[in-house]
């Protein structure tokens, strides 16, 4: 018996169940056209299903009760778009026992809880697609999966969270101070009321998760990311960084080196000659470094009804195809526990930029470099900038390859010295040796 | 029956052939791993198989005889890398009378070709991959069949040629002309002694078609093409637009307008503030705009033996998924001739840059601008340098949006006048008007 209908059924009409529904009803015809399917919007469900999203669903389709979606015989496909992790967990898992595919967008709640939805979802012989969770619109998903399988990923620097990087661009183009530029992104609508997840890289190292898993087929390892904020930089850090032929971006790093995983997400300072180092305001952008490929980045937008919402699509056609012309879905292969090794932080190798708060005395940069020696910190280059006979100055010191715990060792130690006036901020630097 | 083995032929063994080769011998386990398939390459077929590629192919599996690899029934698959059009479109036609699956790289050959190859492939229901045609590693293709599969491509902007982009890189970055920068090119191997292909535009034209084909469905249409080189472009055009703002690239433009497509590729005056006009040498970058998605770019090497291996060995690892897990690829659908509509050149809207070749006498910017305005075409700035009592000196003026026809006569006017020394020279802008 030949089909070519998918039903699909969305719970949470928020802004990305807005985007997705006008997706499925206004180009229902070029999906059909392209894939031969008839892609059907069956049910909606929310808790409010009043307010106006500017769209008209048709009759019958909206509803107050998840369970009508995720009991419906007809439904093939249940997309999660409430976010949050309960019930969103809870319906999905629900899904999955009633032989539904699952799509999500929720990255908190894949990075947190992928291991064991993924393994329902193989038990009972459903996909789970999550194309939209990470990067928006950009397929990085398909890409890392599909598009790059002949590679090993050997890097990848993400700037995956549009909030902090539009805080960062106006603290770098406008030469305002973080809370300024967090108080205009919650303005424009870019950061919400409480922003905690945004700016302190919880965000980006919930997509961190993800994007491991796939580049090195190792489980969702939330709680093993390195995890640093942008709360700390300052305009004078932005201003130091550019007079240094750099931009401070929060990036995600995932590389593979020495048969280990490193998995962090920090501020970092990137030549300016990146093109990744251009990605500004709400934008994000993804490079990856593949053995056979090379350099590649794929840039786009990372939120938003309409760019989520093409991500969701995707993944409804391929697990609509893969319904109506096979049986079978990609083989889902994951190493064990004793099959990887993830780097710990204090092994990690980097440059660093320091800023020191040092007082205007003699003899202060050699103590300071005498200290950064004994840990075997080298010293690439130094700004002193203004004098203030007694006072603090603000002391930058760029640095060769150093490794982290011996900074976080040199660094304790410098602050306390009476010389240093205030805690010791650095920055991690990636690029060439200079 | 459970198979679990996908045996690869491949014809040509020079560059592509030689990556793909070492990928599929070096990261067989990986793609294992990830897929659960062992992909044995089985044959290889080259006239020349004594020259040494640095990989060690097992015994066996070189031979001079191409109906080896076609004729071969345990070969599922047969990937054609010798490049041309002759005996390359007979070996894959053979190959699909023979019931294989094929993969290609030869973008000449596809956009040329692929109307026929492709229908034979259908009636013989085998698939045909040619992710590799185009911009090498990046897996372009994929992304537009199916990452952004939910959109209306409403415009691709390509820079595809990776020669001619080092040339125009090159002529930006040390201020030299374009022919002292194909001659370094060509020592860099980056282009070849007879570079016709990369610098006329025809290459790109090669690649503009086959995206063409995938983002509206329509059949491969490269003599329906615009299509202009780069061999005009002079140093002290680069510099007018640098000083106006502007990088000068080859550019594949694909626009769907008014239910019209537009197909061109010519050199392009891109803004300094687009991602794209910062992608310098050899590299690639496909800048695609979708109605849900917006902005999106995609950017990587798009030669070069490993990075387009990488997209070789992806088809390889799609087809074979195909043929162990299911029965049939996707619909291909396409628009009859009636269903779509190519704009021709001369209706297309563009901003444009001229230099004029002027005398410097009283009143012929009065009587250049005069003929402008008489065509509908007006002006945005205009810059001219230096004096020259008598003598020719650039005139350069940038209009708004004007048409292609008028822009054409126009010009022919303008250079009959007296005032006029030589040629006009001119250059499609791109960019938000100011």
């Amino acid at each position: 018996m030949d089909r070519n209908t998918i039903s699909v059924g969305i719970i949470g009409f928020g802004t990305v169940g807005s985007g997705t529904a006008k997706i499925l009803l206004n180009n229902k015809q070029l999906l059909k056209d392209r894939t031969g399917i008839d892609f059907n919007l069956t049910k909606i469900a929310d808790l409010d299903i009043a307010r106006d999203r500017g769209i008209k669903i048709p009759d019958g389709i909206l509803t107050t009760d998840a369970s009508e979606v995720l009991n419906d015989p007809k439904i093939d496909i249940v997309i999660e778009l409430m976010g949050g992790i309960h019930p969103a967990k809870d319906f999905i898992l629900k899904a999955i026992r009633n032989k539904k595919h699952v799509i999500t967008a929720n990255k908190a709640l894949i990075a947190t809880a992928g291991n064991e939805i993924l393994s329902d979802a193989d038990a009972n012989e459903v996909c789970v697609g999550f194309e939209a969770s990470v990067a928006g619109g950009i397929p990085i998903i398909k890409v890392l999966r599909e598009g790059l399988i002949a590679n090993n990923i050997l890097a990848i620097y993400g700037i995956i969270n549009g909030t902090s990087n539009y805080i960062l661009t106006k603290m770098t183009n406008e030469k305002v101070d973080f809370s300024l530029a967090l108080k205009e992104a919650q303005r424009l609508g870019y950061a919400e009321a409480d922003p905690t997840f945004d700016i302190e890289g919880i965000d980006t190292a919930h997509k961190l998760t993800i994007l491991s898993s796939l580049s090195y087929g190792i489980p969702f390892l939330y709680n093993d990311v390195y995890k640093e904020g942008i709360t700390k930089i300052t305009a004078m850090d932005i201003e130091f960084a550019i007079e240094l032929g750099y931009k401070i971006k929060l990036l995600a790093i995932l590389k593979a080196a020495n048969s280990e995983i490193e998995m962090r997400v920090h501020p970092t300072m990137v030549p300016n000659d990146y093109l990744i180092s251009k990605v500004d305001g709400v934008f994000n952008a993804i490079y990856v470094e593949g053995d056979a490929v090379g350099s590649t980045l794929y840039y786009g937008r990372g939120a938003g009804d309409m760019p989520t919402g093409s991500a969701v699509v995707a993944d409804i056609v391929d697990i609509g195809e893969r319904i109506i012309r096979s049986q079978k879905s990609r083989v889902r292969s994951q190493k064990k526990a004793a099959e990887f090794k993830i780097r710990k932080m204090e092994d990690v190798d980097s440059k660093y930029y320091f800023r020191f708060s040092a007082l205007d005395k003699p003899g202060v940069l050699s103590k300071i470099s005498g200290i950064l020696g004994s840990y075997n910190i080298s010293i690439a280059s130094v700004i002193q900038k203004g004098r203030r006979i007694g006072g603090a100055v603000p002391l930058v010191v760029l640095t060769h390859l150093a490794k982290e715990k011996d900074v976080t060792q040199a660094i304790r130690e410098i602050d306390q010295l009476p010389v240093v006036s205030d805690k010791t901020l650095f920055i991690r630097v990636e690029g060439e040796e200079a």
